[in-house]
């Protein structure tokens, strides 16, 4: 696509950093925006904007911190993080419809700049019970934002079908492994002080321990 | 609906007051959400707390003054109001998404709050160039809003075929009129401090026009 310039929604997590890479594979032009919500801890962020700067795109934060004020949860008060009891039963982690409010700001700010692809890195096979990570959303969501703008938005969605340890051998795939490996933050309790295989954090959160276990069926194809 | 539950979208201005009025008569509880995003003003604020006190219900502010960041344009800067050169030739008064935006964290603010029913004043007749007014994409918004989340969300529009007179005439229909010509507020400039009789306002700028169009069309049916 010549002349092509994407958005890359973009947390400085595994997934996100693996859209990062396929989208500078797949078009001319690529930045990065970074949103932050009132989250535990900023160590995301750092890792995100380290990220950027290695891969030399431009990087923007925007702050959605008015979403804790909309729909309290473990992510973003100091509750004890749960699986069960949050909205409709859903993982106390979820924030109701965080990613329809994602993308929708996601345009806004790219629209304004010309930008009419957009990265994200939902995955319906690590769904567990995240309704917004569905390509059925995604599709729904593309379509509406470009009747909302008169624009042919497309969100890009390169990890939907992919499972965790496939994420891992994309990066592998795109030249960039150990920097998903070194850089990338996925950690809940924003542990980065310890270093496993698979990379930093606690090692007993839900999110290292599916990072774990993506990361050893991955190793286990090498 | 026994035990029905809407929340509106409120502005204090014109539309959104006669959308408020309309859901008291069609739901048991009703509450109201009001977006401030960096206005040149909060007079319109001021109206819509006013006018929610006076109808005794629950009113509530949330502040998206990010979307200043995201899309400058002349509603939230300083810059001269006019009806073109903005984005692809839209009113510069056109926040891209805006519309979006609003429904998106309304639904994440009322689903937390168990509410399912939405009201919102966007308006296909006065469309004026917004592609987000049209009942398109509001039916696509109400979708992916549901996919998001998993559940039943529905975006109410009794004003979606309602020219500005047919819009007085729906305020006279619910027995308030006189509250919508006194207490709503919908010129850009801020001016409460002249009575025109078809309610305050500077009487120049393109919505005052719109308003005392409207007036004088309903005013001659009567």
């Amino acid at each position: 696509m010549k002349n092509s310039h994407a958005l890359v929604i973009f947390s400085g997590g595994q997934d996100s950093t693996t859209c990062l890479l396929w989208a500078l594979r797949n078009f001319d032009k690529v930045e990065t925006l970074n949103f932050h919500y009132g989250q535990r801890h900023s160590i995301e962020q750092q890792c995100a904007e380290k990220i950027a700067k290695k891969l030399n795109v431009a990087y923007q934060e925007v702050d959605l911190s008015f979403l804790k004020e909309l729909s309290p949860n473990a992510l973003t008060s100091q509750n004890e993080i749960s699986l069960e009891g949050g909205f409709k039963n859903l993982p106390s982690t979820f924030v109701i419809g965080r990613n329809a409010l994602f993308l929708t700001v996601a345009t806004s700010w790219g629209l304004a700049r010309g930008i009419e692809d957009y990265v994200f890195g939902a995955c319906q096979v690590d769904y567990s019970g995240y309704p917004d990570c569905r390509q059925s959303f995604i599709d729904s969501q593309a379509q509406t934002l470009s009747l909302a703008t008169d624009s042919a938005v497309k969100i890009h969605t390169p990890l939907m079908n992919l499972s965790k340890a496939k994420t891992f051998q994309l990066a592998q795939e795109l030249g960039a492994l150990d920097l998903v490996l070194e850089e990338t933050h996925t950690c809940y309790m924003g542990e980065r002080s310890v270093k496993h295989e698979w990379g930093y954090g606690c090692g007993t959160c839900p999110a290292c321990g599916l990072r774990e276990k993506g990361y050893k069926e991955f190793s286990s194809w090498l």
